[in-house]
């Protein structure tokens, strides 16, 4: 694609280590970041990154609106956490055990998370995604879980979307339902024939490529009699919502616990993290498992996450993440409507998820991010997006600069609908 | 246990801290830091690290011979690792995407190790196992993978120690044989009828809890001869002894080439991160597969290795290693000669693993290293130890009059043999 009129001055660095990373990292990048599932002039390398700002290799600076997928919540490099990092890196960080503030941060977890009597830690959602469902195994002695189809819960084999590498029996104990279709969850249930340890379910459904989905409470509620009453595990994956929608559990609003939660991504604004969080009755599943790793007791990450939640409460960063989101989402909104163009966007508006009436194979999502990442804005053409505490309203109208941009772009290129 | 002479002047913050834990943390602790698994006296919680030393919550001084399970290679706070900490720290960490370290951490780790054309990046040790085993699978189209019993690969289900939490299913596609015995192997194959995708191996067998074992060359060049025969992948599980045995991959120095190799903990100094190697041939594989993690591209760890990579080299970090060790190693034969003990020294000097004759339950080890950490120095009774290149021959003397008198009280207790 040469069709975006780009702001940028240059991509040279960027091209270069690209040209290197293709002799030494498998196509060139993996995961997430995959350059090849971006559009046409995003950059892969970046140089440095502070408040809602990152500056790729080339000099060229962004506002960013991924929030590296998630883990930066309060902006990048916020002072309240770098101090903590500072002063916890000075005394040290993988050192013979944990420092004291795994306990605090433990204490501070089940604070500020109603449901949550204990906490583990671990480093990847994909951990604590898979340590929950091991402690309901463990609890139970029971092996199947429900999972909604088409949900992330992280790239271990039992949940990574694409089937490359995986066996049939890392699936076998994977049964799936749909989001918000309690009948297709009792189905499920039958098909397991009692043997469910746990149904693992998103706050609300945000799968990559489409639309997202509130929660129904009545789903919600549902869920949790039907774990009550089969004596399953109703496990909650925080890990890409946690915090953004409500500073603790997503599900305290419409009064529903989970037993176990999964948690990562913003809890230590970009420190590697992830937390598993249980009610009582799970504790002694939980200390009957043997899970660990070398980096597990890491202090600074500890530390960042106390300074991040205790800095979430104290700016009420969810309100400003609202209202952020709110003015970002309105104003394409009126955008969209000017231009005569179809646009739904979806979910929490700290969330935003964006897709075109008609988009064939993300066609017009790609055209409108490659000329926002051209106009300064780095956003996402098939995953949601991320607001930052960090974003001000002149931010948002800067982002709103861009996306009209995308929008003409796509008229441009597509016409009206 | 109070039969210790205990030079620790105080516990009191230890002990208040393991009692607020005991709330929010299932069992007090979990993973291989558990104290419940580690004799009376060792501290939980940490203050500070530096060099060859780490400091405990009361204030109390410790030489560090675990060196967190065998990240801190160059020691804590390695003044090269921590200025290319603190330079990157400045630019940024986790960010919109990788920073340019990352090409060059991959150049760096395929310029050092022999069988590698490739890198990718993860977090755990467990992390990279498991992706070799999907590449392997990926690759070949099978599903079996053969591990020696009893060898860690980590904490996933698939490889965990204990059974609490796993399912049949998790384990229905690994087949076990026995190190350095081929026709154990060759055994395992059969029972797999031809689906073999991959035979995982550790540089040397350090299951804990047992005397460690040397690789028997002829069976590590039988193994490459036995997966190029079945056209299966040779996987090398580097995360333990990576970089300890040999400033490259650990069987170099014997010529046999894995095509997946597994690395984490010393390969950035304590700082999060695992690779996965791989040759030209599994290229392909690798890059089929999604996998990834929110922290997989975070920069300060990768610029961490780097310099510690780096270091290792400069300052021939394993042949320091090797003579502080030797002379660890030399002094205790001595000492448990002098007082008519027997003591098994096993394994690389660099990874010392001690046992004592007839030890029913470690009873003999836990009481030698319970008084090894009344006098200051940090053992383990059932895991091998990890010696780091901050270690000065003073320091292993001092190492030394600890176990002196862990072997004596051993003696008094056990009498002398």
């Amino acid at each position: 694609m040469t069709d975006v009129t780009s702001k940028r001055r240059t991509a040279v660095v960027d091209t270069e280590l690209r040209r290197r990373a293709r002799r030494v990292i498998p196509g060139g990048m993996y995961g997430h970041l995959s350059a090849n599932m971006l559009p046409d002039g995003y950059p892969q390398f970046y140089d440095r990154a502070e408040g809602c700002r990152v500056w790729d290799v080339d000099g060229n600076e962004y506002i960013d609106l991924m929030c590296s997928f998630g883990p930066v919540i309060l902006g990048h490099k916020h002072p309240d956490v770098e101090r903590a990092v500072a002063a916890q890196q000075a005394k040290g960080d993988t050192m013979a055990g944990p420092a004291a503030c795994m306990v605090e941060l433990a204490e501070l977890l089940v604070d500020r998370v109603a449901h949550a009597d204990w906490a583990m830690f671990a480093k990847n959602g994909s951990d604590a995604n898979t340590v929950c469902l091991m402690i309901a195994r463990a609890a139970t002695g029971r092996n199947t879980v429900l999972a909604a189809r088409g949900a992330y819960h992280g790239s271990a084999p039992w949940s990574t979307p694409m089937l490359s590498g995986v066996t049939p029996a890392d699936r076998a104990s994977v049964e799936y339902y749909r989001f918000n279709d309690i009948e297709s969850v009792e189905r499920a249930v039958e098909q397991a024939s009692g043997d469910v340890a746990a149904i693992i379910v998103s706050p609300y459904r945000h799968d990559a490529g489409f639309d997202q989905e509130s929660i129904d409470p009545v789903f919600a509620r549902a869920l949790r009699a039907l774990c009550d009453r089969i004596g399953a595990a109703l496990v909650l994956d925080e890990v890409r919502a946690g915090f953004r929608l409500n500073h603790g559990g997503s599900w305290e609003p419409i009064g529903v616990k989970p037993d176990l939660s999964a948690w990562s991504k913003a809890i230590a604004n970009g420190y590697p993290i992830a937390a598993v969080l249980g009610s009582e009755k799970y504790a002694e599943g939980a200390s009957s498992i043997f899970v660990t790793g070398s980096f597990w007791f890491e202090a600074v990450p500890m530390a960042a996450s106390i300074a991040t939640i205790t800095a979430l409460g104290e700016e009420d960063a969810v309100g400003s993440m609202v209202q952020r989101g709110r003015r970002l989402r309105d104003g394409i909104d009126t955008q969209a409507l000017e231009l005569g163009i179809r646009v739904r966007q979806t979910g929490p508006v700290q969330m935003p998820n964006l897709t075109f009436a008609g988009d064939e194979n993300f066609a017009r999502s790609r055209l409108f991010c490659a000329t926002a990442i051209a106009e300064g804005v780095i956003l996402h053409p098939r995953h949601n997006w991320f607001v930052s505490a960090a974003l001000t309203d002149a931010d948002v109208d800067e982002v709103l600069e861009a996306t009209d941009a995308g929008l003409r772009a796509v008229r441009e290129r597509f016409g009206d609908s």
